[in-house]
């Protein structure tokens, strides 16, 4: 607790951006302890005007971030590669990390955690799924006394934004993806998250966690949301429901039989998932024990995804020398194929 | 990680048992490294026909359990003394502890997680707030990295259960009351539910981890929900309300003012309070940076009660050296009066 956490930063878009301006404001909070040391992108150059502060070394060269004396390294470049490599060669130089990454973390997270571990190190990603919204420890910690069973989530905000706004106003999904860019919630080109790769990625990650399975993105069957019509939107309104992006997830434990899926699906119009609009993000957990548990919160955007990771930073900084033991999965489940259709909703009777 | 972590038991009542039951039983899950070694209890005599295990020493003595070589208490007896004492007895021997006990933590939890880093032990609380609802680590830890502004939210899963009745049949307090009682969600006394005590004393421990403040619970202003009548839901429903007892508290950063209050009030009735019903809990917490982020579960009972301290456990024995730094908490805040009335609606726009 003596020496105050240094925090090196690579990327510099929209999550590091946000992360390094949490860093260096007076309101830091939880992480008053913490102190933003290097920050690497490419155009670091460039860059370096938009952050007006002292005591910051920007590098293009993320040599420079590893041979540092960084004690954390926040990933928040995106993209599988080089993004993996630079993680673990960050926990190989000794420094622990945080990252906003679900491809790395659905893909590499096993590995990069059982290293991690072997270092002495810690990898946190509260920010990989549900921006803001804390279902990482939820799941992996605060529910970790139970055994749970089922998964319903909207965890991609962009696509959530966009079904949302074509059922307020009842326009083309051209016209709200048009929408969602003004707005700041979609990319320019959002089709990893209409396509639900970007769910199924924290949807394998959050398998992991709850039901301890190695699950590959690549297993859990996706059924893009981009054909979605102003047609569809009318008629799940005849009978009281709409239209979200959901991942699911029921796991058997007694037959190992695992159901996974992301797809856009007809919800009911008083679930909490038909009342999660714009980028927001919800989960309903299903325990043994505790029954349904549901978190909903802020799931896009810099500012949200940088208090997850601020959070990260000021766990690490609050216990440098914590064990985080990696996670024990098997692949050892049976996939199982499901009947869901656009036109049955799934959900729920909820809260 | 080597040696597994052994476990003793303070108290056999509702709780209590629950937790035997999931620690001796095959799906313990998260918790396969964790063994019950002691149970206390007054009754322990009468009491341990009740629980089919081996190697478990029942006592009527806490000095047994004092001087056992448990690695964690587990304190499941309720009220203050002796159960204050006997955790600061309990850290004092060397042995970290898990807590259900809201009173004891918004009482001596500053000082106790003092002892507790003192003593290189932890002391965690997830079951003292919101029953299986990781409310604890939501505010403690995966909000930690935002400033918190607001929080609002049902404590009180026995007296939730009486209004949401009260709501659904229009029956009068008493009738609700005793049907609670039926379905086990009241103690034969629920006076400490209904009036708001327990409520507030949740609230007072909410505000440490969500403001720093070290807020006493007899400074909360309380308002009984006692007098609660069937007329008083009928004006309600007349413009699309109901009552919940709502614990809610605000603070001003800037000018250190907090307003805290428990008390019976108008909710919407689409809001996420007016859907929280039977003796589930729910809380909508508000941040600088992530806005509004929701969570909601089993409030009461002791399934869901023993689910947050089988996660605490879990926590203690993955890493039995993690230091966990008392909060810095300070008194000077300002209590702001608030001008809560029960015939004007609170909340709430939410998803």
């Amino acid at each position: 607790m003596s020496s105050r956490c240094r925090v090196a930063l690579l990327g510099f878009g929209t999550v590091g951006s946000a992360v390094a301006r949490r860093l260096i404001a007076p309101d830091a909070g939880a992480s008053s302890n913490v102190q933003l040391t290097y920050i690497f992108d490419r155009r670091a150059v460039e860059k370096r005007a938009a952050l007006r502060a002292d005591g910051i070394t920007w590098t293009s060269s993320v040599d420079d971030v590893l041979q540092s004396d960084a004690d954390v390294v926040v990933e928040a470049i995106g993209g599988v590669e080089p993004a993996a490599d630079w993680i673990r060669a960050a926990l190989l130089a000794g420094k622990s990390v945080v990252t906003a990454n679900k491809q790395v973390v659905a893909r590499h997270g096993a590995s990069l955690l059982k290293l991690a571990a072997r270092q002495g190190r810690q990898l946190r990603f509260e920010a990989a799924v549900g921006g803001a919204m804390p279902i990482v420890r939820a799941i992996g910690e605060g529910l970790a006394g139970d055994r749970i069973t089922r998964l319903v989530a909207i965890l991609n905000g962009t696509t959530n934004a966009v079904l949302s706004q074509m059922e307020a106003t009842g326009c083309s999904l051209d016209a709200a993806v048009r929408d969602a860019r003004a707005r700041g919630y979609a990319e320019a080109d959002p089709s990893a998250d209409l396509d639900g790769h970007d769910a199924r990625a924290k949807l394998a990650i959050l398998c992991a966690l709850a039901f301890g399975l190695r699950v590959d993105p690549s297993q859990i069957d996706t059924r893009s949301s981009a054909s979605i019509a102003a047609a569809d939107f009318a008629r799940a309104r005849q009978h009281g429901a709409t239209i979200r992006q959901i991942a699911f997830a029921e796991y058997d434990h007694a037959t190992s039989a695992l159901i996974a899926w992301v797809a856009p699906v007809e919800v009911d119009g008083t679930s909490i998932f038909a009342r999660t609009k714009g980028p927001q993000n919800a989960a309903l957990i299903t325990g043994a024990h505790s029954g349904e548990t549901g978190i909903f919160g802020a799931g896009a955007g810099g500012d949200a995804t940088a208090v997850a990771v601020l959070g990260d930073i000021a766990a690490i900084a609050r216990d440098r020398a914590a064990i985080v033991p990696p996670p024990i999965l098997t692949g050892k489940f049976r996939l199982q194929t499901s009947d869901f259709r656009l036109e049955s909703p799934v959900l729920l009777e909820v809260v």
